[in-house]
């Protein structure tokens, strides 16, 4: 049971964002940029980013549901996801990406173990300067969501399936477009 | 030195807000709701939470930055925010706000140390499921903004008076409205 009294059935961050619809409106704009703004890394590359600092963090809601929001923009290439999941390195993704995994990463464990080689490294491998920043700024946004998640102690489903209906959703319209908030919380 | 290009002399996270208009404006709008919104806690109370986060994450510009807005809503009282970050189990707040900010240290940590227990001792101390929400939510925002300063190896002033110039005006006109945005690197 989560630790405030959230709306019933309500999955992983929707719960405290349909509580808190104040703080959900610039949290889903954040993510949208981030994610699924004009951008050098797809989509798919992105939400890599996001599934890997969630699952360092072992937070089961966002490391699924980003997850199969990546698996839905490259494909629905599952297998690529998960192997991202086990060990990026062995993983069939570019060596820029990997090169950005290692400092999101990083960022991960606390943002002073980013190292100048790190970031030199992923350099040499073609990432611009908005490359690494949005990398950084990607792994501690989902620093913040996965404490979010966990903090409150929010439902997370068990069946797959729930997960790759709402990415395709997600995927589509993106993150603000899907989590309307109902008026009578909003006025609370 | 920055990790990325930055523009020169603008110190901590203002720096990567220049450099990446598109997501400093919802990250200043969600921390003016969380900090400065209607709340039952006073915004000396939330930066209060704020700094103890970023001590914890040893984030010298946050730290230093948001203990400085704190004394300054809490009348210039410095000797107070200084006692919340050595030991806050022995400053002069009330128990609910130490109980919060143990949830808080918790949060920093991960969002799955947060027990039962912690909430319910908040709760019986006064904490409403608002205040809660709100400090699980503001210590998962600073372990975000302290990983962004210090992943992109910003650069933190070492003069305490440059910090309580820039918190007198932070804390009078709020984040958003304290952090310009030039044209020229808007259009980038």
């Amino acid at each position: 049971m989560a630790h405030i009294a959230l709306p019933e059935g309500i999955p992983g961050i929707r719960g405290p964002m349909t509580f808190r619809p104040e703080t959900a409106g610039p949290l889903n704009q954040l993510v949208d940029v981030l994610l699924r703004g004009p951008h050098p890394l797809s989509p798919g590359e992105r939400e890599l980013i996001a599934t890997y600092v969630s699952v360092r963090n072992d937070c089961t809601y966002c490391q699924t549901i980003h997850g199969a929001i990546a698996a839905n923009h490259l494909g629905g290439n599952e297998e690529l996801v998960l192997s991202v999941k086990r060990d990026f390195g062995k993983a069939d993704i570019s060596d820029k990406l990997k090169a950005l995994l290692m400092i999101a990463g990083k960022v991960q464990i606390g943002g002073k173990n980013v190292t100048t080689e790190d970031v030199d490294r992923a350099r040499q491998l073609g990432a611009t300067d908005l490359e690494i920043h949005d990398t950084v700024l990607i792994a501690a946004v989902f620093c913040m969501c996965n404490r979010y998640v966990d903090g409150l102690a929010t439902w997370a489903p068990e069946d797959p399936e729930f997960y790759r209906q709402r990415a395709a959703l997600l995927a589509t319209n993106g993150y603000a477009a899907s989590t309307p908030v109902p008026a009578a919380l909003a006025a609370k």
